[in-house]
């Protein structure tokens, strides 16, 4: 399926491509140039040229990239084309903004079961999905061939539901608690933590130079 | 104050690594080599090297690296040793989700302001904040010294919110919605999208190997 190993940071990239190229779809525009990619994301074209090339001989010279050809293609790079189900534990605010995107996740990916571990959560129905409690996890896992676990606990709770999503047998999880967890071997792990996304926001902030003095006023 | 020209890769990194060994600190761990923050990391200790070679002659052959020294640089670097206000707007789940993340921005980094553009949830209280009406953004984006703005509104309300952070001045976004921004060149943008984050991480399901068949059960 794969060609070759493609480093992460072309893979955390191609959904970035795949969601400008939808936006132009649904513009009918039916060709781009990487040029145009590039201003459209703040990145270098030889960069997009670059990664796209990874995957074959997409672009045409002096015309781009046929956007419709080249959504199906990442589609296919990323296995959008087949269904992938999703599970997540823990149905707080967080958990209930995660079910409220799949709305947008048109492809096949969804959110298909919510968990939570405390009992007065269990019942709730948060966009259509009932929130079942923890003991029903393994088998709800197994039933709906859930592959991706979605952790929204707090801190101290997430190693508790990584251990029991990868004894579940999930092959990836998506952690958004602040903390580092372990997992075996076989399970791949991604962190979506939202503070260590201001810091390094926050590092390129003094590059622009300050623009009055530092002074602050703290609320 | 920054020494050379870091990739986005490294930035991206060193925050990960402050968690650890805030994590590690917490736990009155004195020293870390680069190996142990590796397997802790799930990274290659040649590239943690490589990293915090950057910023100086950190490590000590045969000791590692002096946490509480580490943890100062890197908080030096990310300037988070310097008070960083944030604002946001969208008060609805996500945006009350990261807003209860005020709690782990121990350091100087703290969501101060939080809006909407629906009057019906102007004056509610979100984890201490009030939620501010729209008319109030600018000035209050000046008052309180708010470079950083967070954008937790629907994809469609998106560009104007950022328009209007532009407007009054911010100079980085952190944006959720699941859409491409345009920005002033003095703004830099930084997209935290759930479902790239999904997707980038279905791209490695299957190097496992699956495990069953493909089968799926949707709900």
């Amino acid at each position: 399926m794969k060609p070759m190993k493609i480093s992460e940071a072309v893979v955390r990239r191609l959904p970035v491509y795949l969601q400008v190229l939808n936006d132009l779809n649904m513009r009918d525009v039916q060709t781009v140039s990487s040029q145009e990619l590039g201003n459209r994301l703040d990145l270098n074209p030889a960069q997009i040229r670059k990664d796209l090339a990874y995957f074959g001989d997409f672009g045409r010279k002096g015309i781009g990239y046929d956007v419709t050809y080249l959504i199906e293609k990442i589609r296919q790079i990323l296995k959008l084309d087949q269904p992938l189900n999703v599970g997540l534990v823990g149905a707080g605010n967080l958990g209930r903004a995660l079910c409220n995107y799949n709305t947008y996740l048109k492809d096949n990916m969804k959110i298909t079961a919510v968990f939570d571990v405390h009992p007065s959560m269990v019942g709730a129905s948060i966009n259509g999905l009932t929130v079942l409690p923890m003991e029903k996890l393994k088998e709800t896992i197994a039933e709906r061939n859930i592959r991706i676990g979605i952790i929204t606990v707090p801190a101290t709770e997430a190693q508790n539901v990584a251990d029991k999503f990868s004894e579940a047998g999930v092959d990836g999880i998506l952690n958004f608690a602040p903390t580092i967890l372990r997992v075996p071997e076989h399970v791949r792990i991604h962190y979506a933590n939202f503070t260590t996304e201001l810091m390094s926001l926050a590092y390129y902030l003094d590059e622009e130079g300050d623009k009055e003095n530092d002074e602050t006023v703290v609320d």
